[in-house]
């Protein structure tokens, strides 16, 4: 029995539709996009042991973990609004024996949780530098999508210090900063291993890129096959169905009919 | 009127199928494989103006280029009898005005060509560091797949020098090596402008990388459709039939039926 949580004005209650899990979030602070879903399910995760989240926003990530392992998940959040409500978001799904959200700065935040302490790390970062792109006037929308709180070093930096020697890193990014990002991933002694390009259509160029590094991994990388969003005009592929009715290892996922 | 070119033992006339094409080559020394077709295909190329090919074999990608573009085009080859190869395909094709075969080592041959000459350079290099994999036993074939005669630094330092800022450099190469290209072209102001993975088919893992960069270019990359070899079983997709049969920008391609 779930327990009953006050929407706040503005927000909205959201099938995540994996596992009958719900999400909170509102259009004036946070929505997830499928970035989130697909890093969550591109991810390595352990069977056990602890998984981080970075930038976690109303902690989307975390949640659609819990469906693929049974390792304790840390959410971190700066911002006090979205921290809030990921932690709700904990308590609507009772997870709270496995999930947990933390507000803090991923640039100090190792100075709480610790060095080289996770098997595994996810983030789904903001995607523009401060100088590109016109800022959205809303504080939280500007956040998610411009480096306001961190740049993609501090990001990178951060994961690194708290992954464990051979644990994995897993971010999603656009494409166009592919070179910054893996240049930085080397800087940060996390070598890239797994790589898939999102492109919208086949004969599309891709706009998103998910990327896993192994902490101090040797240099070998494989290209997985394209992820492609749409078979035809607005017709999501069956790879994208199955994702996000939340296939997975351990039910082998659900195909369309 | 073609002149006439004696073959050496062991040697065939192949059909380059773009505009009547023939090529010399020899299973003893040199074939060129589908990746210097794709290079050769996937380059930018000006209207005129100076290209180099490095690492050239028997010529492949250069007599390609010449269906692409009236530029004057150099090859440059290290093993003498690949070279004398090379330039018995110049000859056999009538191409002589337009493409010149040179015996050099990329590591010094900007001492005769001169620093950042050339408006476009394309290279098809060795892939496996010496270290890994069986070497042939057949010299030649052992340096068309193994760092011999030049390590991945050599050939993007060599780039780096011969073009011209603003101009464009072309590899294909392993996308297993991705991570440790980008980060040499980065060191040598190649900026990665434009990639395109190569997957046997659109499910499968990439085995080829194409990449181009500007040098000096301002970094935003590109990330091109997936390039896929096959649609089912052993047949051709449309796409690569069209690279096969010489589809071009001045000709618009010529469609299988």
């Amino acid at each position: 029995m779930k327990p009953t949580i006050m929407l706040q004005p503005g927000e909205r209650l959201d099938d995540l539709m994996a596992e009958g899990l719900q999400i909170i979030q509102s259009d004036d602070v946070f929505c997830f996009s499928m970035d989130a879903v697909l890093l969550a399910r591109f991810c390595s995760v352990p069977g056990r042991g602890e998984m981080l989240d970075l930038c976690t926003g109303n902690g989307v990530v975390p949640l659609l973990l819990t469906t693929r392992t049974k390792a304790r998940i840390r959410g971190v959040e700066i911002q006090e609004r979205l921290y809030e409500m990921a932690t709700r978001n904990v308590a609507l799904n009772g997870l709270s024996e496995q999930l947990e959200m933390i507000r803090g700065d991923l640039r100090d935040i190792h100075q709480t949780l610790g060095y080289g302490r996770f098997d595994a790390v996810t983030v789904n970062p903001p995607y523009l530098p401060v100088t590109t792109g016109e800022q959205n006037v809303n504080h939280h929308l500007a956040a998610a999508r411009h480096e306001i709180y961190c740049t993609l070093e501090d990001v990178v930096a951060a994961c690194s210090r708290l992954v464990r020697t051979g644990g994995k890193v897993a971010m999603v990014h656009r494409p166009s900063r592919l070179i910054d990002i893996v240049l930085l991933m080397r800087k940060y002694k996390l070598e890239p291993k797994r790589m898939r390009f999102v492109h919208p259509r086949v004969n599309e160029e891709a706009n998103m890129v998910l990327i896993e590094a192994s902490k101090d991994g040797k240099p070998e990388l494989r290209m997985l096959p394209p992820l492609v969003v749409y078979s035809s005009g607005e017709t999501y592929t069956d790879e994208i169905y199955r994702i996000y009715n939340g296939g997975n290892e351990r039910d082998g996922g659900t195909q369309p009919g």
